[in-house]
């Protein structure tokens, strides 16, 4: 465990006027958040400027895929920074082709390039370019409870509230209905009665969208913010076959469990599926400095070899990005991190979380896989109702408010969304502390417990 | 002069073929392109690996303002990465808020507060985001002849052939002609009556288009890529007019010619208007880590005081882009970058320019100001017809290819784009290096006259 005990009130009040005075924060009304001065982190933890460490079970926004400050990805930094910091997209470069190589090395045959781009929401937003242009199809099916970045057409494949206000943004999208087996959109059964439903339930929307509009499907892999749902058997080869029987590309966004979240360089690896086009983002590089991309299957890709690609970006393939990524492979190889990934859900996450669903009646469900879990708290475990409401706030969401704050008074920063608190620690954290960060959320459970007592 | 030679075939090769298996590049079809492996840089120049050294007259993508390699940029950057690399955007972070308040000091009053995002495309969204909702109006006007980044709402405010294959994006977009006196859309006979015409096509667009549904206008406030377009006198304050007359936002895309590009911390500074959204990058820390963002009025920062603001990104606010950011502010100020560039465009690139249009045919128009300036190639001056066609490719293109091919058998990187060579050299740029480099385009143009001859 690495952890510091770090006092500096005078920077905590800088930091925290600066902040207060200057910085405008993502998906928040600004007069009401109280941000946390953070003065440092090391592998799973992080601290703040009042003596306080937390164990990070969030890894930031699920992008710390190697922890806080790791060496490798440190060290390649500076050495890059030092050498060649910048260069613009149109020239070679050689981290820059060293990533491209490494990606395509771990992918499945038949994907060979890469096209970079700066973080998740352009990835998908080219992605789903792509797609648009090789089938001459506009229109892009995307799943309800999915999140897909915040530029126009990425937000507007979201399937979440952070849509709502962005409305209408790109013309051409609609939304289906995916597995969700503790909440069967499909009044379904079983796992393979949910997935042969939803198959079904997405034949039905293509054919009443129209395949002739249709150039692409977008899905996460396994559905991240919105709940870490696992695709149950079967269901994304049945998408595959879908995307096949109408002509439609199938692109994976793998911005939150690609490069082992999941123990998976790409986590439809697990799922027996080859998409047409790959996003990520986060886990590339831990997101020490900001990297997304597409990978691209070469049937997509050699469709641009005469005709010129209409995007492209400043950043593409940054090398200072591009340098944390050829680390990011030399770590993961290195340090077997996706057999440990592995390793540490089975053996740890799996069993305690499962304990958990037996001792807590607030938890309804506990599901997920590697270091990628969502524990779903309801008011009442035979009606599934959940502890509080989609989209809660304020006065609503207080149950959550106070699960969260029990976490972090015991030392652990978690992730909640809606009624669920996720468990997606960085991929290095040592056994002791993924025990004793469990352990917390164990704890903090009481308090949903008395919530509905 | 900072030059190195360095000869390395077996880095050349091995560069080349990653790149060529692997990268998929930006606006480029794949197999008809041949990019160059670049090994290294330093100021205004950079390096291959066989042996050839380039005077770096584009910036790169006119980003890289303080050249290649700052010391200074380096530097916060290994230190940055040393302390800590990234944390997420809900935290505080020291240098975060320190780039805030800083860009917020060297803005005019009434602008306290910055949204950081990873480039220019997402700063351009967030800001249109934030004027439709203040307004709550949905159309934007923006200029043709103009870029403003690559994901879907910037595409559609591009008015240059970029848009074309990725229409429809964003329904809620209507495009206006601005002033362009040496090519007047307006049969203006001065810049005064360019400005006048100009102003009464924008508002007459407005009536049109409905000023109860335009939120905002967006332009850049020198127009870059499409031509180092100076508005001329009085141009802005009437955008701004209008703006507060129908009660639209006005947004001014600084991503290119903002921190120092024309000798200003921001370009409107030098044209008497305040807009109330600004986007910057590149510049902002010269592209050593990708950023950019949105300075923001109090009157529509405000506006989010209590209603959340429905955007965010992974890495807004990125720790490690920031602290180059910072270290931009240091460099800028100690080192007189502003002062500089001022006395350099108009000491040493306005009169050379002037004497190439004199002494070449092929020149029809220079225009700039500070370290951004365009030489307009014309195949007759009286006619004014373009050395080569509005988006001329492959042989059409050939004159300017043959321009372009002669400043690099010279030594010197050029920016060219349509019937332009541009002059964007890093700030840094030693005085010698700069007259040097005027005096290889002054040579390369005599290929132009040629092609006229």
């Amino acid at each position: 465990m690495t952890t510091e005990t770090f006092i500096d009130l005078e920077a905590d009040a800088r930091v925290r006027a600066d902040d207060r005075g200057h910085v405008f924060h993502s998906w928040s009304a600004q007069a009401l958040i109280d941000p946390l001065p953070v003065a440092g982190g090391e592998g799973a933890s992080f601290w703040d400027y009042r003596g306080n460490t937390y164990l990070d079970f969030s890894s930031q926004l699920v992008n710390l895929n190697l922890g806080h400050q790791h060496p490798d990805l440190v060290r390649a930094i500076q050495e890059q920074a030092g050498r060649l910091a910048t260069i613009q997209p149109s020239m070679a470069n050689d981290v820059r082709g060293q990533l491209a190589r490494e990606i395509a090395a771990v992918a499945p045959d038949g994907m060979e390039k890469v096209f970079f781009t700066n973080g998740g929401a352009d990835a998908n937003e080219n992605a789903v370019r792509m797609a648009r242009i090789v089938t001459g199809k506009r229109k892009v099916l995307s799943m309800y409870r999915s999140y897909h970045g915040n530029t126009s057409t990425a937000i507007t494949l979201t399937g979440d509230p952070r849509r709502w206000a962005n409305e209408p943004a790109d013309g051409s999208v609609a939304h289906f209905f995916g597995p969700y087996p503790y909440r069967s959109p499909f009044h379904a059964a079983s796992p393979e009665q949910e997935t042969a439903r939803a198959l079904e339930h997405l034949e039905q929307t293509i054919i009443l969208e129209g395949a002739s509009t249709i150039g692409a499907i977008i899905l996460e892999t396994v559905v991240g913010t919105n709940g870490v749902l696992v695709p149950p058997p079967g269901y994304l080869p049945g998408v595959r076959a879908l995307c096949d029987k109408y002509g439609i590309l199938y692109i994976a966004d793998e911005v939150m469990v690609g490069f082992g979240r999941i123990g998976e360089w790409f986590a439809f690896q697990a799922f027996d599926v080859v998409p047409d086009l790959v996003t990520f983002a986060k886990g590339v590089n831990s997101g020490y400095v900001p990297l997304g991309g597409v990978l691209i299957s070469d049937a997509v890709a050699s469709h641009f070899d005469t005709v010129s690609f209409p995007g492209g970006l400043t950043y593409s393939g940054h090398p200072l990005a591009c340098a944390a990524g050829v680390a990011t492979f030399e770590v993961f190889r290195r340090d077997g991190i996706l057999e440990r990934v592995r390793d540490l859900g089975d053996r740890i996450v799996a069993p305690r979380l499962a304990a958990m669903a037996q001792r807590h009646p607030s938890v309804g469900d506990v599901r997920g896989r590697g270091l990628f879990w969502a524990i779903e708290l309801v008011k009442d475990a035979e009606t599934r109702e959940p502890l509080v409401p989609f989209n809660a706030a304020g006065a609503d969401a207080a149950p959550m408010t106070a699960v969260a704050a029990a976490c972090k008074k015991a030392g652990l920063w978690p992730f909640t969304h809606f009624n669920r608190v996720h468990v997606a620690p960085p991929l290095v954290i040592s056994e002791d502390d993924l025990i004793r960060g469990l352990d917390i959320i164990d704890r903090a459970l009481d308090v949903a417990d008395e919530a509905i007592a």
